[in-house]
């Protein structure tokens, strides 16, 4: 039968506080659980943000025309539009109810990844997603060696939604101490096959499958350990599981 | 610390030989490890596929006009262009290496779903997508139930690229046992607030969960039990995770 060493374990870290402002949340994370070398910390969006502070007051935002006629056509309220827009690098889709974006960052996903949910309960005050997520991945890292003399993978998440399927998912957002694309052509199939173009998506996986831990309701699980799951070892970008809009033949 | 029960385990299915046509996959399965109720099994659409025997010599296929015209443009064997035409609806994109599709089922993916790699080591014999996946899921959580006693859920999953971001990721293309999206809303969060939209795509976060663990190349390991997770129970469809295309706001 298996052993346990075979397996991966996607391990909650348990007891995590409401975050705010200024949190360290390396020193949160650690203090709740062992980490060993090689584990991968996957944390949701919604806990970096807050800990950056990105939570904005809506009724506070000036609307522009803009936000106002699309406000009209999405009964979205205009100042919460004109976020999305300030968020936005480009809007892709404008829907009876939503909103499709290129995020700043490259991200695209429904109202600029902007949360209502679990922000503080108050629909008016609403969470952005996390700046330099990539940045502040790395810097959770480091902050983890220094504490607990492990070197993990760190990834933010977010829950998309995507073309073509229904439902959202867990994707990478933020990386750091892994190659978010593992390339795994030239190796050979179980057949000596040689590979010739496959390149797998390890670090969306991984937030997919801390996802199924962490929930979106009231789980309280904003961070997860994955254990015993094989990755590549490097800095890592999340940019790199961007797609070039030209070389996109999936865009349809 | 935390205990084991508030894990999720991705346990893998040791010792499966390589599979042939007619051979019991339920069988194989319940052989090779303990399963328990609520148990997600995830197997790989490669080794269904050649259960199922559709497993076809591209040497015996002859190309029509059509495929020799995209095998012009592309690259790839005119015999294997008229296969993945003979499995598709549509032809979405014809990119310079890539045919992207959407096949009979629905699915949107580069060549149909057909597999070179891991069938048998040689290049003009092919694997194809399997035959009715749902049913085939459902065929196979039956006979694990009268094998084992134990009620699960089984997912036939596939690797598939998608629009906007880099590299493939594990999907679910066939479905038994449970609802391969978690409708959550009318839910409260951490705060109280009654989540309005959330639609989580559980059984797709499974399959890049479980991908983690198969691989792509000689690891050998073509089922995969997800214990621990929690999921909603039903008989379910594939289906459900297709967006329709008229309502499809992330097409871009």
């Amino acid at each position: 039968m298996n052993k346990l060493t075979d397996e991966i374990r996607i391990i909650p870290v348990l007891d995590i506080p409401l975050i705010k402002e200024k949190d360290d949340l390396a020193k949160i994370i650690s203090e709740r659980i062992n980490l060993e070398d090689n584990d991968i910390v996957v944390i949701c969006e919604t806990v970096v943000s807050k800990s950056q502070g990105r939570v904005i007051d809506t009724k506070k935002i000036n609307p522009g025309e803009l936000a106002k006629e699309i406000s009209k056509k999405t009964g979205k309220d205009p100042r919460l539009v004109q976020l999305i827009l300030d968020e936005s690098k480009e809007v892709l889709k404008i829907g009876d109810t939503v909103i499709v974006v290129e995020t700043k960052d490259g991200n695209i996903c429904a109202s600029a990844g902007i949360d209502v949910s679990n922000v503080c309960g108050d629909e008016s005050i609403v969470g952005l997603l996390p700046k330099e997520p990539d940045q502040e991945a790395r810097k959770i890292r480091l902050e983890l060696k220094k504490l607990t003399g492990k070197e993990v993978a760190v990834i933010i998440s977010d829950t998309q939604g995507r073309p073509f399927r229904s439902g959202a998912i867990g994707v990478a957002i933020g990386v750091s101490g892994m190659k978010p694309l593992w390339k795994r052509a030239g190796e050979k199939d179980l057949y000596g096959y040689e590979l010739k173009s496959s390149k797998i998506a390890t670090a969306d996986e991984a937030a997919s499958a801390a996802s199924l831990l962490m929930g979106q309701a009231n789980e309280g699980i904003p961070a997860v350990i994955i254990r015993g799951s094989k990755y590549q070892k490097g800095e890592g970008s999340s940019k790199e599981l961007l797609r070039e809009k030209e070389k996109d033949l999936f865009r349809c």
